[in-house]
């Protein structure tokens, strides 16, 4: 499932299995997920990406080694998913599996796997190096891939505010869908803190519920004194916020309790103004994580095998890809979209 | 010295000398220090701030306990310095003397000790309670009065970013004066990070040098590119901005490393504006810090004690305020300005 | 309930209900808990403890607020637990609510209350000052007095390590009584880590699998194979060691992981001896935490109050306290004991 | 300079140079720090030890990068050390150069390089994988060296106490040599706490002074006094102890303050008994941390390069190895030895 070029929609292309060289290896896709930042992708303007097509889409993979390079310490037939923000390789962020904060993405012409280079939308992937995988053993691969991006960049959202939160904390999660439907379900498992689930969609509340909210609120221009009437007045410690529109901006900014965590991790298009003394608490904190680390994925990996995460994904044949992105684009789909190849 | 009113000078009133009750305490002052915030209040409209003239002026006090309310477990004759952000002091973060995030400041018609009640710009100062007090043995009250806003504040605004700075980050410090250059001691004593430093002046770029930058270096269009050339090309993993302006907030954003922190501590009219995706790199996150709490002015003046800490101050008599002023008005102040009663 | 001497047993003695002057607080009880360390306390030999009867015992209280000194701000009606350790109350440690870490505490003639100083089994207890209450709102006292010592002591202990616990650790809980089976929920609430609970008794391995632990088994010689077979032959990350004897601290040693933590919180009469190297594995960290602080018991309440704990105990009336004390030393008893004034 | 077998002394031998295969790298050394654990090694008796001879020695290592296998992505000709507690090489701790848990330890014939693998007392050393591999640009070899052990344990030792120390912390550095001397600058480096510095030696008084401890002190059956009466009765926060003889140990736990850190570095034959009520303050943690991690290694390395840390140590001939070991056993040397091959 190939990106064409800027302006095309996206075609199943024929190609060679590729030959894994040196250290590369080579992944046998089970399944891989479909995520907004895939439609934000296809959408593009020419000039608006850091990278260039033509590449196959897919960043959100578990799958199978098949085969690998001389210098690449693997074995073949183990099961994995692939952390997907590949970046130069050889600075020392990249070194630490930190390849989200690579010290040189301004130099490269891609963002990541399915992301100018070749991703998983496809029967096999060949990934750069034996560092970007994390074995799964039998985890389920529908489970297993949304985890990589979904579950990576909320995991990771989370991780930056949990060592603040206490049982008498409360952190409201706007947008439960693929993402938020996560975020909810770890901070319940790796925090005492209180969750209140903001979004317009009854399903998505529905969703929020059966993941482990404390309360779900339906979104209005009065969500913001429902986050004060539930703190008895303070605000809410830490704002998750996973739509990024104007409105949830807003909402968060309004929200807040002094000294607290506005999370931004959405790119809805929303902007946000920062002044002082300004429109923010005393004390604020605004973050723009982006997905996250290769151990921050064992840490995933780990929590869904013991458990505590439950992925909500709807499966379609990988070449169902359309009708699943419509569904995506129409928000309805609860949860993920995962594309099983075969 | 007390503001009648808003946009009426300050002027010298005899008032009583207050009687402590119940927990009240008595301080003589010995020194107080001028901020630039205390310049914001006298030139503030009406209406733009949280509270009311009349009030006596001083938020950075340190002085002998003279008296005391039955309530005040406290020594008569003890030294202190005052911890400012008096704050509604019931709910938890008051109890815990974090009252500069005190969960009621929206309910309260003050912002603090000199900002709404009345300060310490005067012969004596009535303190609400003692857990406002921190005791400082024989330091000099010149030297100590300015831990309790200058210090205290960039130490918090230190605090934040400290442990996340090794010793391969690099910090840049904007805006080398009152605060800044106990924030390059700090970070000097606290860290083994690189300190960069930046003014426009040059005084102020000597001031840094002494207070432990490595490098110190003049604000013009091109600083963003020196923050890179010294970085080899990352960006620094930290700012500090204690000026606020559009040009700092625009330097700071540009010279940003990727998952990097950009801490606004001055109040110097700038706006930021947040986007996803936009214009600071991924991972930022950005802090808006304000004063800080009583234990950590217990850091601070232990941190003064140490010797690790060398606050430059000028002095000038109390009734020299206006002069005082005047010359920190016009960037004539090398540090910070103290005025001593008496 | 008064212990009159070493080496007697304590008596109900009738004494003149205290009146709270200054900063003093008068609480009267409505449970009391009653702790294996009061029975070391009644079988205590003359000069093995740092301080003397005769003195009222109890160290668990909830109770309501029914008069205060002058200089209290307190209201009279509110419910509230103690936080029991008392101490100098003037060293820096005490006024942050530290008081089981007083820096005085060589000097002093108590332990804290109903530890050399009157203490809760009775009908009213005085309160030192307001700063050792916290407040428990509608919370059945029942449930909150244990909250105080077998709740605090375990979540102190798990505090310690908590950092260190993601997915993929394991933990051992050894001794699953009044303050293990609030060890093994807390551990479930606040961390994602598997928890193996080990004890000799049946009945308190089904109250750890009540209390949320992933497995538990019964303790014999062969235990550390146990904790090394769960853990593919790396042992356990941590153990938190409520009993302390010989026996659970051999197993301790043999089944921790290199880098782990070995927390020993029981007073069982068990040695360790450190040497290096030794029978340690590489990077052990041995701690003996010692009851809690006053903030973290506040954690304690907020943590009881939304429901993520859940204390087991049996309720005796006051005058049952012998009866009581005999299921304690028995080990009939599953989970706390709590008495009941009136 | 080979160990040829328990009991006999290391030999010089020639050997033929290693061809690196795989992913294997030959560095040829500049220098080799010479330990004390190396002559625990040559003492020892045959099965004390978890590894056999014959090997070559030497476990500090700086060097150039002559050669490499097809698999190790490496730069002939830079200039590196080596972190030398090679592990497994395939458990998670091994993939996160955290080689010194190795989960598998007990399974391996090593314990490392020079320790039961041929290590660096020698002209080239082979390296197994490019991992192991820290860059130092242009480091002075003889600096560089002793970093990665003398430099790399006293780190991982003051890494896990540092989050405590304070302005008011003061921390107690028991022997100065080798290691502590390196302590002393670091905790100076990356703390703001009081150093205070143990020795029976003068030479190593004075060498502590010349670190930058705050008082240095020599040790007699009077010393926890000293280190009370230093910090107003309280005892230190916290004990590094490189040493590890009965009476460091008893000097360690009688100085110590409640809620501090003793942290056993040395294995100088002392035990210490663990009980509880017993001999330790409460709250008191012990912690046996052994050499550190690879990501350690780099920062320990910066710290270097940044100036802040400066190796005393003493160079001779690499063919000069024995009277080097004489000085060392003698306690003759001033900081650390270093052989230079060639």
């Amino acid at each position: 499932m190939r990106l064409p070029d800027w302006g095309r929609s996206p075609v199943v292309t024929e190609l060679a299995r590729p030959l894994p060289r040196d250290g590369q290896v080579l992944v046998r896709v089970e399944a891989v997920g479909l995520c907004r930042s895939d439609l934000h992708v296809i959408d593009a303007d020419r000039g608006t990406m850091p990278f260039r097509p033509p590449f196959t889409l897919g960043h959100e993979v578990a799958g199978r080694i098949t085969a690998h390079g001389p210098a690449a310490a693997v074995t073949v037939g183990r099961r994995v998913v692939i952390h997907g923000p590949w970046g130069c390789g050889s600075c020392l962020r990249c070194t630490q599996g930190r390849d989200n904060y690579c010290d040189r993405r301004a130099e490269l012409s891609w963002a990541g796997m399915g992301l100018g280079l070749d991703g998983g939308m496809a029967e096999y992937v060949l990934v750069p190096s034996a560092r970007h995988l994390v074995p799964i053993g039998d985890l389920d691969a529908g489970e297993a891939a949304p985890l990589t991006d979904a579950g990576l960049t909320s995991y990771h959202a989370v991780a930056g505010i949990r060592p603040r939160l206490g049982a008498d904390s409360t952190v409201a999660v706007i947008g439960v869908g693929g993402l938020g439907h996560l975020a909810v379900q770890m901070l319940r498992a790796l925090t005492p803190c209180r969750v209140i689930a903001v979004d317009v969609r009854e399903e998505a509340l529905a969703l929020a519920e059966r993941s482990g909210a404390h309360l779900s609120t339906k979104a209005t221009t009065d969500t913001s004194r429902v986050l004060r009437a539930t703190t008895s007045g303070t605000g809410v410690d830490a704002v998750l916020d996973f739509v990024g529109s104007r409105s949830t901006l807003d909402l968060g900014t309004r929200g807040l309790r002094a000294d607290g965590d506005l999370v931004l991790v959405g790119s809805g298009g929303g902007e946000l103004t920062v002044r002082k003394p300004g429109s923010l608490p005393p004390g604020s904190r605004i973050s723009l994580p982006f997905w996250g680390s290769r151990d921050e994925l064992a840490d995933v990996v780990a929590l869904s095998r013991s458990g505590a995460l439950k992925v909500e994904a709807e499966r379609f044949p990988l070449t169902a890809v359309h009708e699943a992105m419509s569904a995506l684009r129409d928000g309805r789909l609860s949860g993920r979209a995962v594309l099983v190849p075969g």
